[in-house]
């Protein structure tokens, strides 16, 4: 049921509307799949932790505009803008091994969106894979919560495809032939080093 | 010659009170050592586009609190605080291997203050090694212009020594004969790789 003010405008309750709310549906903001990425948080300190591997989250980068100072007490940053990030949001090291990877989820059940990646990234990944490093995406299809490892090469070759003219997402039968299923458990909940060992065998 | 208002305050020229010439100074802001980190970031683009390795400074870690999403434009962070980074500055990929490390300046002249770490840092350093990555830190002596390359293990001796009660510094001698010196050139402004090269017979 709609409620209308006397004004003719629609009642819209504040936690569908404000900003805070907003904020986090928002996918600048990088809470787009905070589920996977709390998921892979906690999956990088358990690594940490048992000195399996060092693989942090880069912080999310920021144009920083206004900062006060207020005394005593700590600056203030008071204007500020998201920016772009130039790489992907994971790496670190593996058995000395350089590790980078990106994640995204979809809601769609039948094919992930390309969309969900930048040409910068894909541009950083290529970089890195020259360089002789571990690179991957983590995909996640939230209705079904299923996790795959697709490396990165694979979705170098969607991309191209994509750039060629071709379909702009990668079908749930590509994901299903070509990416890695990540089993889901408890601690860690994504245990993707384990995918790593079996196919880079280390 | 100080100017004071009629209200007996001294008149303080915006150029050297403004906030944002003090946020310049700030170390908090990450901004100490700014003719270091540029020159940094320059070595690491000329390594990036001669494909020698891809080395990236992480942004700088803020703990946002508030966000404005004004109609039909960007996002922008209205209340923000400076957090404490939990690596260290620098990471990347170099010939397969994973690079960690950090950069720090100092206006002494007969010794490096310790103090420019921080324990989280040290800590991370501590992981790194232990995965078998790289890790270093770059140390500028700012008077000089001098730059070192100074391997993590040896900066973590000198780090125990303080924690057992020793010096809170190390010694331009100890610098002198325990790190290397990187030659500076115009592109890139700080070769470390070749250092790296000849370490680790790469």
């Amino acid at each position: 049921m709609n409620i209308h003010y006397p004004n003719g405008r629609k009642f819209m309750s504040p936690l569908s509307t404000s900003q805070t709310v907003k904020a986090r549906k928002d996918p600048t903001y990088s809470n787009r799949g905070m589920t996977l990425e709390e998921d892979l948080n906690e999956t990088n300190d358990y690594y940490l932790l048992n000195n399996i591997a060092v693989i942090h989250k880069k912080p999310t980068p920021v144009q920083i505009v206004e900062v006060n100072y207020p005394k005593r007490s700590a600056a203030v940053i008071k204007e500020a803008y998201f920016k772009q990030a130039s790489t992907t949001d994971y790496n670190g090291v593996y058995k000395g091994k350089y590790i980078d990877f990106e994640a995204k989820e979809t809601k769609n059940t039948t094919s992930f969106p390309l969309q969900n990646f930048h040409d910068h990234q894909i541009q950083h990944m290529r970089k890195v894979i020259q360089q002789g490093g571990i690179c991957f995406v983590i995909l996640r299809f939230s209705s079904t919560e299923e996790v795959f490892l697709l490396e990165a090469e694979q979705l170098l070759s969607y991309w191209e495809r994509m750039i060629e003219g071709g379909r702009k997402s990668i079908t749930k039968e590509e994901v299903l032939s070509t990416a890695h299923l990540i089993s889901l458990g408890f601690r860690p909940r994504i245990d993707y080093i384990k995918i790593i060992d079996y196919l880079y065998h280390l």
